[in-house]
């Protein structure tokens, strides 16, 4: 069967590990967050490609045949370096989000800004998706909101700060780029506000298509070919470098189930 | 003349360097923020001390003769280890600001919970405070705030948004020990939020003695015996592990005046 790695700084990645379980059955999946040196929103390039690699490396000793790195952060700063350094198949968050945001544009394209990208400041600061978008023809706006991990860690997922703090920010960004049709969710950690993103937009007057990194990531990777699966079972092996506990009290929010055993691991550093 | 060097995960301890700075002229200072590592504040025992001693480590190698912790963090799950591991004095934050608030409640010392501490998640789950005030007698109720360190950092230090998320937590603590009377902001980066503290208390109709451990800690390693100063001049030299421009753009809030050149440091990991 194939085993497929998903890596994240810390737990967000499991909103693609969710995703991914539906459309990959008999694969199994090996799931490492790097939650001694998270958050890597924050930090700079060189230290998040460093910290990548090694994380990969581990992974692809656990055989690993396909590598998913569901971290926006990690997929904007370190793929280049992940793909360079790997020799099985790398894929990012950023491409399959910016492609299913295109497809919603088709029928409307216009030289406008027409799509806002919400993320982290690493990410943001990496231009990532800007560029991703350019190369298309399309002129996206990217705004960084450092406060919305820590409000999802604190589980304040439906409450009136977290509501408060997505008005301001979206607030600004639309202030900016008022011709906007299309929210990309730009860290694996907003799938689980795009409830709370949608009713904001709503109260703004300025409705928009929301795109999920995490549902486009794993319609991604069941596109690519991997040795087929030969049971029907899909099993799970969770690793993180700090934390079980706070991994999986946390993570389950994001799985949408509980998560089984993690496994403690050390990348040094 | 003598070398001081003052370690934090970040820029946080940058508190406790602008209360050191006038109470012990003629030094040189050494600031280490380990921001390639930051935050601390979420981590476990182990991966706190590894990362604390090879900072400290770093610092000895420079000169240092007296190692200030100004991490809260750090204090709370490293000392131990940073004091078996080097051979100069090392004084942490807690102890300071535990006696400050001691001297606070002589007059009106009570067996019920007289002390709050406001802190992070892995400080208040050491119980390092807790354990402090009861060696006096004291007892001391904790509380996590989560989502105050990155409030700081999102320079939201007097906003609407802050203001609400310290009632909650303030409002939280007060109804869990009613009798507090006196207030240690047992986080590097709280100072800043002292007077929207003082605020709140007022509108809660609870006013608290507060106590700045950045203050506290200051006092006392002016009165730790290092050798004489040999000129009037003080001097600093920063590092920093990481992003070198946010470090530079974000410290200058918590030292109170702008930084000079900051150098780039790798301690691997």
């Amino acid at each position: 069967m194939p085993t497929i790695a998903v890596f994240d700084s810390g737990f967000g990645g499991l909103t693609v590990l969710r995703a991914m379980l539906p459309l990959l059955p008999g694969s199994h999946f090996l799931y490492l967050g790097d939650t001694a040196r998270l958050p890597y929103g924050a930090k700079s390039r060189q230290t998040v490609a460093r910290y990548a690699v090694s994380s990969a490396q581990f992974l692809l000793a656990q055989g690993a045949d396909l590598l998913v790195v569901a971290c926006n952060t990690a997929s904007a700063l370190a793929l280049d370096e992940l793909t360079a350094a790997l020799p099985i198949p790398v894929l990012g968050v950023i491409q399959p989000g910016v492609q299913a945001a295109t497809a919603l544009l088709t029928t409307d394209h216009s030289p406008l800004t027409t799509v806002l990208i919400l993320a982290t400041a690493a990410t943001v600061q990496s231009r990532a998706y800007s560029a991703a978008f350019a190369a298309l023809g399309i002129t996206a706006y990217e705004k960084a909101c450092p406060l919305l991990v820590p409000l999802v860690e604190e589980g304040w997922i439906d409450h009136p700060v977290t509501a408060e703090v997505a008005r301001i920010y979206l607030t600004e960004a639309l202030a900016a780029a008022p011709t906007v049709t299309t929210l990309v969710l730009g860290c694996t950690h907003y799938p689980l506000l795009a409830p709370l993103f949608a009713r904001t937009l709503a109260e703004l007057n300025h409705p928009l298509h929301i795109v999920d990194s995490a549902t486009a990531t794993a319609q991604a990777a069941a596109k690519i070919p991997l040795a087929p699966a030969t049971t029907a079972e899909t099993t799970t092996t969770f690793y993180a470098t700090d934390s079980i506990e706070k991994f999986q009290r946390l993570g389950s929010a994001f799985l949408g189930q509980s998560l089984p055993e993690v496994h403690l691991i050390d990348l040094g550093g």
